[in-house]
């Protein structure tokens, strides 16, 4: 039995070598990615039981999805689905002013057909925590659904509920995703929001921390956490708004630097430690994933311990 | 302007190195192959000019397949949609007993919405011969009725209209793929089929010889080609039945065998030569297409007429 | 709980590219392998739940080792050692005369040093299988008693107790072997060999049926596989020796044949076949292991019936 | 029927993986490159069809180099040799303190031995720009007869001459270049040159306002273009002078990123376009082409028109 | 007959890809790596023979430290030993705040049974210089004496005696390395010295001009080098303190820049160069190193020279 | 000073990965090879000191040959040269009927403008064996002058001279060969030549033994060694015919059989073995050589033994 149990899409991730372009590479990078499953995977690096909820089909590119995952320590419990497609994209890594390009090939993967009842509720309800994200709803009516009736389910549950809302604006338009996500926001304990999305997506002002706090005094969340820029923060807690400071890094992959941060954050909140200091691990967590390729937090606790220590980046010999 | 002009899907193809397994590799080798792109190759290569038509998604994955063809020496001549995706396929290389696995991943693709008044017909009906194979209808519905489509504005352009049988039993099952087939016959000049296909899909008896003469004598083909095993063949033309045997070779992939056939037996034809010359090309290209990684007959005339000189296999310095 | 638990030595396993030679790449190829964990994969990957049992150094070698193996789908239970090296070996593949070796960098492994009572006896007791095999007793004083006093644990809480010879003459003699293994034979239920360890290791003369049945009648086995050449093999079960013919395959990589025949063996004897079907699943999977990289026997349950039921090699598209 | 014909060698472009060194490297990657090519492609890009004339050895080296270009997108008119070499480098990438350096293997090159009557001078006529290099000239004797004529032979076609000065250290001498391109300038309309250039080989002084004001008003240019520094550059049009600040970028290749500027340049001035909004495009293209491994800038004009609306570099999705 | 020689261990390097991780890595790069060929390496390259002396397995790792070392130009003389390993360590790049972090796997390597006389006097005796340092020391009690008793064979026969302190924390606590290595220092000509090892392992305080003062006005050196930060260096020698700036660079690789900065100041000093110069070549060595992967300083005294001529890092063409 | 001498060129060699063909392949590997160097390759690995000399570009490219030769445990004795290219060849490896091919880029070779007043002539008359080949001679005038006066130079210090007839097609005719070559034949003691070139090029007739007899007994050879298929083959000595025949190989490069064949050869009888037993080494080395990638034989002395000693092709662990 997990603590943290994670639903969502997790896709094969196909990337060129180096810098060079999809038009021209002959070899591309295999790897999964998917924010629940990166959230899963940094909770249980940081000392959690983690288990990931999908579905994925039942051929050679779903199984890839469910052994790589497996590969990095967390469980899965996923539909095997005869029908629809395994989801893919494609990464052009660049630095500026090209920046790294993100190609989905994700239209009509079998996650999105999932219906509330193929999940595994009781996974869900015995989890002291269940988290999904804002890309969820936004891959298929059905889906949206879905991501209601599970909350609702883990709410009867007792299980908390963290919300990363995750705007993608591939996947649709800000006034759709405001619409669908602020429905969902009741059943939500736990919000986390880049200071981008709450701007540009819910239309409110302000700096990070007045965001933090005009989320969390109107809605009913216990906890808002607002990110910014290479993934500094600020929470809301309990009507204290709390800062967290970035920490800096060489960056070799963007990517799931966001779903370190929440992972980490709801793990170390699962061990019982206050809001800043949970903070502080995931901004060291996201530090060190920026660091590794690839878009999942392949880190030790040992290792984010030793950033928060300011340890420096020399050799260690 | 084109002497051959093919219409069809090609899709990108992605192999883990060696013989290992999808659910396990860490890289990909990227190319692209299809049927009908394929056959130009071949025939671009035995020297005839040669143009591919197809609809191909207007993002980099779509880019990437008409520049690798270009990069091959043909034209190409496509519709840049905004809609659909570019089709994928896995290969999986293994000898015996697990044998080469091939996982699709083609739904929703781009080239299935493709309607007949998209497609140049100036070029079909200015060229000499059209290409197109059972592949093609066999994807959609709005496909079927345009292969119809474009095999009679070919012939109305007085455009030989050669076809490929190519049953693919992941695509449709032989009854449904023989009414389809069954019904484009009478725009068909020249066919071509496995002599498997022609037992398996159209329930046919007999030896290579014996179908040949079976489907020549029945239909009103110009020529039928009844291809078999390692890609010996037999053609019935005129009434008359011609034989080819195989050539030995030491195969590194199989995969495009019989379209590197057909390309060079096409070639061979449009520039003046007899059935029996043609076909002793077309077995000599597929015998070196199998020692070419990919689906693609990256040869020279000179290769294939090293080899009818029957050249060994030794090292050439 | 899983059915089949196994306890043994699985190590990083280095590799050139190709048939590339150690004194010159500049790449390697890294997995892992081990006779007990490659048991334990097989025997998963058809249809059975399966725990490997070991001790690795608390590093990132040992941890690679361990989530190697979780990402083939198996469970681990391992002691995390602060002392101790994680075992090595180098392979350079290479076809006759100079023929694949094996550099084995094992000394000083942590695995080495496992006592009984740091081994999971409950995890032992509560399975129905418990498999280890003679290279485990080879390692060290410490492995030998240890690989006694688990045999020994497993028939105490009446597990079927599987062991692989598995004669190793880069680890001892012959002499020194014989008298080991030959200890452990009463707290054997099934015994595994291969004809050549019965002839040379125990002296034991005749073909491999008579090998098998000397075996079986001698002492107290409840089954007796000797396995030959290309994984044929022979079984002598409750006095009755049945025959299995090995399968024809294009050999990628030897390396894990053997293990890969146990698995299965293994698996298909769990889920209640009788001994004849067991070793024809075993001569499959064994066959299948031959045509993929590495010493891991990455298969389907659906491939091996493929293979049963003589589909050939072809390619399935 | 190509707006932009340019004339030129293109070379086999050999590189160590990373930062590795030739002395040890057991790898190359193989590209192509060269000043003509590099301008076609680039210009291509952004909207212009263009053909590279050139003549290459009718080898397997020689077939590459034309069917690599060709998968860029331009047309290719060569002439096939059957004296002479194909060109090739070898980069050895580095940072700061050994810097990136190249070592030629260019002498004999089959190139170096085209006469004006070899090449396609109706191709030149019938384009509006005809594009060369001051590489040219100093490849051969018969080179530098030949510059002479084609950029004559355009001229008396009306097509427009733009010709990039491009000093080649490792090829000739200051004044041995001073003298050869100075003679050619009588038949150019518009002088690229790099201020490092025109002070170095022409001894002009000042600064690059200054440079291009001399050199517009000494000769008889239309428009002169000096680059500077990471590809600002300075455009002296009909008496004016037009400045274009330089693009802040993530440097993964500075070759190719002059002709990239040159070639976008020429292109948007073929579309219609001023040239102060010319040479911003020059400088994203510039700009974009530093973020792509090779020579070549496989960009888009859509990529382009990102940066001057200055979309940063993170990551889009 | 070298004019330097060096002993100590040199390992066999595995490194992952770019910055990925040994847990996930599929593949990894070999390379050998030790502080005395290292050395022997730079010094090599800037006009000095050299000779490498240790004891390596007579098994094909082994023969792969000594053959790539032969490959780098110096000269071997090594025990071939029967029993013991091969010495081998494991390398994760990475930035901050991650940070470049090893694996050592070294214990039990044949190198550290190498007693005094098994190792070739005569060559020492015979040497202008002979070079260790303080990890050989560090690895066994045997290579404790043994390197007393080849500094004690230099000093009697004339051979001047060079030495790195090189403290390694994860071979030894300070106060072991400080008895050890202090009882050494009698025997020593030039110590080579981190400002940082002085102060944390010796005890000494002061900025790096007091501490090069301190150790050389307390012992009998000739010369000492305090090293710092990115290789600038402080030099006391004859009484008088020389400061040498270190150079900037991309960093590619650090591990080796101190071995580069010593075997350059070694190769120049014996070429009869004063001390200030001597360090301006070893900071540009330093330098270079660092932009080259792997730990061998594979430069040119070209190259070198270069840098101090303050030639930038552009490209060279 | 070797016991063996070689003369001649070793070029780079350029293979893209596997089968695949130069017009596509992204990366190509880099390795050397050439005759002379292979010999004395060969001879090194079965206990003699070889040295290999040569000219070569004072560049990074004849840098790398000599380091790499250097790192395969020959000593090398260049004379580096300012003027003239290092050779360079391609090599596509391919099955019948496509056979692998070779294109040679070797033009302007510096080696070619060898006099041999440049050639150390005291490290050939201090040695026991000189070793050139037919290729030498045929790469220009200067080298044919070179190769007389070197063999003279050879006799005259009493060291025995060995030739390789090596006749390649694309140097020359066979009329120019046989004039050349033939006025070569009374310096040379040992001449090796395959039965192939002596019936093609001399314009003998008869089976290898006869061959091997009329050349023995029509010149002033002391051995001659007529090689043949698999590199089984026919010494004459003393009027005495000996027969080898070949071993059975699992092929993965013929590039390099002969040259490991004779070099095998020499060595054992320079370390005096008689003629049978020196064919038998040079037959196994030859078959190992076969079952290793790229030109030169990276065997030992023990490998060649064991398959002297009939040790089969599986696995040794």
């Amino acid at each position: 039995m997990s603590d943290l149990v994670t639903f969502g899409e997790t896709m094969l991730r196909l990337t060129p070598p180096g810098n060079d372009r999809l038009e021209r590479t002959d070899t591309l990078e295999i790897r999964v990615g998917g924010a629940e499953s990166n959230v899963a995977v940094a909770a249980n690096r940081l000392g959690v039981d983690a288990t990931w909820l999908s579905k994925v089909p039942d051929n050679p590119l779903g199984r890839r999805v469910v052994r790589e995952l497996e590969g990095y320590g967390i469980e899965t419990n996923v539909v095997w689905a005869d029908e629809g497609r395994q989801g893919t994209y494609y990464v052009e890594r660049a630095g500026a002013p090209r920046g790294t390009s993100v190609v989905y090939d994700r239209e009509g993967a079998a996650v999105t057909t999932t219906r509330a009842q193929e999940v595994d509720f009781e996974a869900i309800q015995n989890a002291r925590v269940f988290f999904t994200s804002g890309i969820t709803p936004a891959l298929s009516d059905t889906l949206r659904e879905t991501t209601t009736n599970l909350l609702k389910a883990a709410k009867q549950g007792g299980t908390t509920t963290v919300f990363d809302f995750n705007y993608r604006r591939k996947l649709w338009s800000p006034s759709a995703a405001r619409q669908t996500l602020s429905s969902l926001f009741p059943g939500i304990d736990v919000l986390v929001i880049a200071a981008r999305d709450a701007r540009n997506v819910l239309g409110l002002e302000g700096d990070s921390r007045q965001l933090a706090h005009k989320l969390g005094s109107t809605h009913d969340f216990r906890t808002v956490v607002v990110t910014r820029g290479a993934e500094g923060a600020v929470a809301w807690h309990d009507t204290v708004v709390h800062e967290q400071p970035a920490i800096e890094t060489d960056t070799v992959s963007r990517i799931g630097t966001g779903d370190a941060f929440t992972g980490a954050f709801v793990a170390r909140r699962l061990v019982g430690e206050d809001v800043p200091t949970a903070l502080e691990y995931a901004a060291a967590t996201a530090a060190l994933k920026r660091t590794i390729p690839g878009d999942v937090a392949l880190v030790s606790k040992a290792e984010v311990e030793g950033v928060l220590e300011e340890e420096t980046g020399g050799v260690s010999r």
